[in-house]
Protein backbone atom coordinates (compact mmCIF):
# COMPACT_ATOMS: atom_id res chain seq x y z
CA UNK A 1 0.00 0.00 0.00
CA UNK A 2 2.79 2.48 0.80
CA UNK A 3 5.22 2.88 -2.42
CA UNK A 4 8.18 4.93 -1.66
CA UNK A 5 10.02 6.39 -4.03
CA UNK A 6 13.64 4.32 -3.70
CA UNK A 7 15.57 6.24 -0.74
CA UNK A 8 12.82 8.35 0.05
CA UNK A 9 11.63 8.81 3.55
CA UNK A 10 8.82 9.43 3.33
CA UNK A 11 5.66 9.14 1.10
CA UNK A 12 2.81 11.84 0.85
CA UNK A 13 -0.38 10.31 0.72
CA UNK A 14 -3.41 10.47 -1.33
CA UNK A 15 -6.82 10.76 -0.72
CA UNK A 16 -8.06 7.17 -0.35
CA UNK A 17 -5.08 6.34 1.48
CA UNK A 18 -5.54 8.77 3.96
CA UNK A 19 -9.56 7.52 4.38
CA UNK A 20 -8.47 3.76 4.67
CA UNK A 21 -6.08 4.53 7.16
CA UNK A 22 -8.72 6.65 9.24
CA UNK A 23 -11.21 3.78 8.43
CA UNK A 24 -8.86 1.23 9.88
CA UNK A 25 -8.05 3.61 12.77
CA UNK A 26 -10.54 4.50 15.70
CA UNK A 27 -8.50 6.96 18.02
CA UNK A 28 -7.09 9.89 17.56
CA UNK A 29 -6.39 13.63 19.02
CA UNK A 30 -8.83 16.74 18.20
CA UNK A 31 -7.27 19.73 18.60
CA UNK A 32 -9.14 22.70 19.07
CA UNK A 33 -7.85 26.81 19.33
CA UNK A 34 -10.28 29.15 21.50
CA UNK A 35 -9.13 32.72 21.76
CA UNK A 36 -5.42 31.60 20.08
CA UNK A 37 -5.07 28.64 23.29
CA UNK A 38 -4.74 25.15 21.51
CA UNK A 39 -6.30 22.66 23.63
CA UNK A 40 -5.88 19.02 22.47
CA UNK A 41 -8.16 15.85 23.30
CA UNK A 42 -7.75 12.07 22.63
CA UNK A 43 -10.67 11.02 21.30
CA UNK A 44 -12.48 7.95 19.63
CA UNK A 45 -13.76 8.65 16.46
CA UNK A 46 -15.53 6.79 13.35
CA UNK A 47 -15.57 7.50 9.31
CA UNK A 48 -19.02 7.76 8.10
CA UNK A 49 -19.36 9.25 4.23
CA UNK A 50 -15.99 10.69 4.43
CA UNK A 51 -16.70 13.15 7.46
CA UNK A 52 -15.33 12.11 10.98
CA UNK A 53 -17.49 11.67 14.07
CA UNK A 54 -17.40 11.55 17.70
CA UNK A 55 -19.11 11.52 20.48
CA UNK A 56 -19.09 13.86 23.85
CA UNK A 57 -20.62 14.11 27.17
CA UNK A 58 -22.89 17.41 27.23
CA UNK A 59 -21.64 20.59 28.91
CA UNK A 60 -17.96 19.69 28.58
CA UNK A 61 -15.32 22.08 27.33
CA UNK A 62 -14.72 19.98 24.54
CA UNK A 63 -18.31 19.87 23.27
CA UNK A 64 -18.03 23.59 23.26
CA UNK A 65 -14.66 24.32 21.95
CA UNK A 66 -15.52 21.34 19.24
CA UNK A 67 -18.29 23.48 18.03
CA UNK A 68 -16.81 26.87 17.74
CA UNK A 69 -13.95 26.79 15.05
CA UNK A 70 -12.03 25.01 12.87
CA UNK A 71 -10.97 21.81 14.30
CA UNK A 72 -7.59 19.55 13.49
CA UNK A 73 -7.96 15.77 13.87
CA UNK A 74 -4.79 13.79 13.96
CA UNK A 75 -4.53 9.84 14.08
CA UNK A 76 -1.50 7.77 13.68
CA UNK A 77 -0.17 4.58 13.75
CA UNK A 78 3.57 3.48 15.11
CA UNK A 79 5.84 0.37 14.41
CA UNK A 80 9.35 0.03 14.63
CA UNK A 81 10.35 0.04 10.82
CA UNK A 82 7.47 2.51 9.77
CA UNK A 83 5.27 4.76 11.06
CA UNK A 84 1.74 7.31 9.48
CA UNK A 85 0.44 10.01 10.09
CA UNK A 86 -2.86 11.75 9.17
CA UNK A 87 -4.34 15.17 9.75
CA UNK A 88 -7.78 16.64 8.97
CA UNK A 89 -8.43 20.19 9.45
CA UNK A 90 -12.40 21.22 9.00
CA UNK A 91 -15.10 22.40 10.65
CA UNK A 92 -17.03 21.15 13.08
CA UNK A 93 -20.82 21.04 14.45
CA UNK A 94 -23.11 19.23 16.88
CA UNK A 95 -25.82 16.64 15.40
CA UNK A 96 -28.75 18.01 15.65
CA UNK A 97 -31.70 16.32 13.76
CA UNK A 98 -33.22 13.18 14.51
CA UNK A 99 -32.04 11.93 11.40
CA UNK A 100 -28.04 12.76 11.76
CA UNK A 101 -28.25 11.42 15.67
CA UNK A 102 -29.87 7.88 14.44
CA UNK A 103 -27.07 7.97 11.94
CA UNK A 104 -24.47 8.89 14.40
CA UNK A 105 -25.72 6.47 16.73
CA UNK A 106 -25.78 3.22 14.35
CA UNK A 107 -21.50 4.01 14.33
CA UNK A 108 -22.03 2.00 17.73
CA UNK A 109 -19.01 4.47 18.68
CA UNK A 110 -17.81 4.23 22.28
CA UNK A 111 -15.64 7.39 24.57
CA UNK A 112 -12.57 7.19 26.05
CA UNK A 113 -14.76 7.91 29.62
CA UNK A 114 -17.56 5.94 30.04
CA UNK A 115 -20.01 8.23 30.89
CA UNK A 116 -23.54 8.98 29.81
CA UNK A 117 -22.99 11.10 26.41
CA UNK A 118 -25.64 12.12 24.47
CA UNK A 119 -23.65 14.74 22.16
CA UNK A 120 -22.37 13.73 19.07
CA UNK A 121 -19.97 15.63 16.79
CA UNK A 122 -19.10 15.67 13.06
CA UNK A 123 -16.14 17.03 11.46
CA UNK A 124 -16.79 18.20 7.20
CA UNK A 125 -12.81 17.85 6.51
CA UNK A 126 -12.06 21.34 4.52
CA UNK A 127 -8.18 20.14 4.24
CA UNK A 128 -6.49 16.30 4.36
CA UNK A 129 -3.02 15.38 4.53
CA UNK A 130 -0.93 12.46 5.42
CA UNK A 131 2.68 10.97 5.69
CA UNK A 132 3.56 7.91 5.91
CA UNK A 133 7.61 7.49 7.19
CA UNK A 134 9.87 4.62 6.32
CA UNK A 135 12.55 4.61 9.22
CA UNK A 136 15.40 4.23 8.44
CA UNK A 137 19.21 4.61 9.09
CA UNK A 138 20.48 7.93 9.28
CA UNK A 139 22.49 9.71 6.98
CA UNK A 140 25.41 10.55 9.09
CA UNK A 141 26.17 6.80 9.21
CA UNK A 142 26.09 6.69 5.51
CA UNK A 143 29.31 8.55 4.78
CA UNK A 144 30.18 7.57 1.71
CA UNK A 145 27.75 8.22 -1.61
CA UNK A 146 26.06 5.01 -2.84
CA UNK A 147 26.71 2.72 0.49
CA UNK A 148 24.03 0.57 0.89
CA UNK A 149 24.94 -0.11 4.67
CA UNK A 150 24.79 -3.51 6.43
CA UNK B 1 0.40 2.40 39.65
CA UNK B 2 -3.12 3.73 38.83
CA UNK B 3 -5.78 3.65 41.47
CA UNK B 4 -8.54 4.86 40.70
CA UNK B 5 -11.47 5.69 42.99
CA UNK B 6 -14.12 3.22 43.01
CA UNK B 7 -16.59 3.62 40.07
CA UNK B 8 -14.25 6.62 38.98
CA UNK B 9 -13.37 5.76 35.17
CA UNK B 10 -10.79 8.56 35.00
CA UNK B 11 -7.90 9.47 37.16
CA UNK B 12 -6.35 12.71 37.31
CA UNK B 13 -2.35 11.97 37.23
CA UNK B 14 0.24 13.86 39.57
CA UNK B 15 3.65 14.93 38.38
CA UNK B 16 5.37 12.34 39.15
CA UNK B 17 3.15 10.08 37.61
CA UNK B 18 3.22 12.19 34.58
CA UNK B 19 6.86 12.30 34.18
CA UNK B 20 6.71 8.89 35.00
CA UNK B 21 4.86 8.20 31.42
CA UNK B 22 6.43 10.54 29.90
CA UNK B 23 9.90 9.22 30.27
CA UNK B 24 8.31 5.75 29.12
CA UNK B 25 7.34 7.26 26.13
CA UNK B 26 9.01 8.52 22.80
CA UNK B 27 6.40 9.47 20.31
CA UNK B 28 4.12 12.19 20.79
CA UNK B 29 2.38 15.00 18.77
CA UNK B 30 3.48 19.06 18.85
CA UNK B 31 0.74 21.44 18.75
CA UNK B 32 1.75 25.15 17.27
CA UNK B 33 -0.43 28.36 16.43
CA UNK B 34 0.50 30.80 14.61
CA UNK B 35 -1.52 33.35 13.91
CA UNK B 36 -4.13 31.45 15.12
CA UNK B 37 -3.87 28.72 13.20
CA UNK B 38 -2.98 25.20 14.77
CA UNK B 39 -0.58 23.06 13.64
CA UNK B 40 0.34 19.39 14.80
CA UNK B 41 3.38 17.15 14.08
CA UNK B 42 4.32 13.62 15.21
CA UNK B 43 7.51 14.28 17.12
CA UNK B 44 9.91 11.56 18.76
CA UNK B 45 11.14 13.09 21.95
CA UNK B 46 12.55 12.62 25.09
CA UNK B 47 13.19 13.26 28.68
CA UNK B 48 15.46 15.41 30.30
CA UNK B 49 15.12 17.44 33.92
CA UNK B 50 11.71 17.55 33.42
CA UNK B 51 11.98 19.37 29.89
CA UNK B 52 11.27 17.48 26.69
CA UNK B 53 13.82 17.53 23.66
CA UNK B 54 13.27 17.03 20.07
CA UNK B 55 15.16 16.54 16.88
CA UNK B 56 14.19 18.75 13.71
CA UNK B 57 15.97 19.49 10.32
CA UNK B 58 16.75 22.91 10.11
CA UNK B 59 14.61 25.38 7.61
CA UNK B 60 11.64 23.22 7.84
CA UNK B 61 8.20 24.82 9.14
CA UNK B 62 8.41 22.52 12.59
CA UNK B 63 11.77 24.37 13.22
CA UNK B 64 10.11 27.73 13.10
CA UNK B 65 7.08 27.46 14.26
CA UNK B 66 7.83 24.96 17.40
CA UNK B 67 9.94 28.29 18.58
CA UNK B 68 7.50 31.27 17.62
CA UNK B 69 4.63 30.39 20.43
CA UNK B 70 3.81 28.48 22.88
CA UNK B 71 3.59 24.44 22.38
CA UNK B 72 1.58 21.86 23.56
CA UNK B 73 3.13 18.36 23.42
CA UNK B 74 0.59 15.17 23.78
CA UNK B 75 1.57 11.77 24.48
CA UNK B 76 -0.82 8.63 24.65
CA UNK B 77 -1.17 5.27 25.27
CA UNK B 78 -3.85 2.89 24.66
CA UNK B 79 -4.76 -1.02 25.28
CA UNK B 80 -7.84 -2.34 25.25
CA UNK B 81 -9.36 -1.69 29.00
CA UNK B 82 -7.56 1.30 29.93
CA UNK B 83 -6.07 4.78 28.41
CA UNK B 84 -3.50 7.31 29.18
CA UNK B 85 -3.43 11.11 27.93
CA UNK B 86 -0.34 13.62 28.61
CA UNK B 87 -0.23 16.90 27.85
CA UNK B 88 2.59 19.28 27.97
CA UNK B 89 2.08 23.08 27.92
CA UNK B 90 5.56 24.80 27.57
CA UNK B 91 7.56 26.99 26.20
CA UNK B 92 10.11 26.00 23.23
CA UNK B 93 13.63 27.22 22.51
CA UNK B 94 15.77 26.22 19.95
CA UNK B 95 19.13 25.02 21.89
CA UNK B 96 22.01 27.19 20.46
CA UNK B 97 25.04 26.78 22.90
CA UNK B 98 27.71 23.61 22.69
CA UNK B 99 26.83 22.60 26.38
CA UNK B 100 23.33 22.35 25.30
CA UNK B 101 23.60 20.93 22.11
CA UNK B 102 26.28 17.81 23.78
CA UNK B 103 24.01 17.44 26.26
CA UNK B 104 20.85 16.66 23.76
CA UNK B 105 22.99 14.83 21.69
CA UNK B 106 23.61 12.68 24.61
CA UNK B 107 20.09 11.61 24.53
CA UNK B 108 20.63 9.34 20.98
CA UNK B 109 17.51 11.19 19.86
CA UNK B 110 16.22 9.87 16.09
CA UNK B 111 13.22 11.52 14.35
CA UNK B 112 10.77 10.27 12.40
CA UNK B 113 12.37 11.37 9.01
CA UNK B 114 15.64 9.99 8.69
CA UNK B 115 17.47 13.31 6.83
CA UNK B 116 20.37 15.23 8.47
CA UNK B 117 18.82 17.20 11.20
CA UNK B 118 21.20 19.48 13.42
CA UNK B 119 18.22 21.47 15.42
CA UNK B 120 16.96 20.99 18.83
CA UNK B 121 14.41 21.87 20.60
CA UNK B 122 13.60 22.52 23.90
CA UNK B 123 10.17 22.55 25.78
CA UNK B 124 10.25 23.81 29.31
CA UNK B 125 6.66 22.90 30.95
CA UNK B 126 4.67 25.74 32.45
CA UNK B 127 1.69 23.49 32.53
CA UNK B 128 1.59 20.06 33.19
CA UNK B 129 -2.00 17.74 32.92
CA UNK B 130 -2.48 14.34 32.33
CA UNK B 131 -5.18 11.11 33.11
CA UNK B 132 -5.88 7.50 33.07
CA UNK B 133 -8.94 6.53 32.05
CA UNK B 134 -10.32 2.87 33.14
CA UNK B 135 -12.78 1.55 30.37
CA UNK B 136 -15.80 0.25 31.69
CA UNK B 137 -19.20 -0.93 30.20
CA UNK B 138 -21.76 2.14 29.28
CA UNK B 139 -24.40 3.28 31.96
CA UNK B 140 -26.87 2.77 29.63
CA UNK B 141 -26.13 -1.29 29.86
CA UNK B 142 -26.30 -0.82 33.83
CA UNK B 143 -30.12 0.07 34.43
CA UNK B 144 -30.34 -1.30 38.43
CA UNK B 145 -28.77 0.02 40.66
CA UNK B 146 -25.68 -1.71 42.08
CA UNK B 147 -25.49 -4.09 39.31
CA UNK B 148 -21.93 -5.64 38.86
CA UNK B 149 -22.66 -6.94 35.14
CA UNK B 150 -20.77 -10.67 34.60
Amino acid sequence: MFEHQEDEPILVLDEDQIWSLLEGTQHGRLVTVVNGRADIFPINFAVQDRTLVFRTAPGTKLAEVAVAEQVLLEADGILSDQAWSVIVRGDAHRLETSAELASAESLGLVSWVPTYKDNYVRITPTELSGRHFRFGPYPERELGEGSEGG
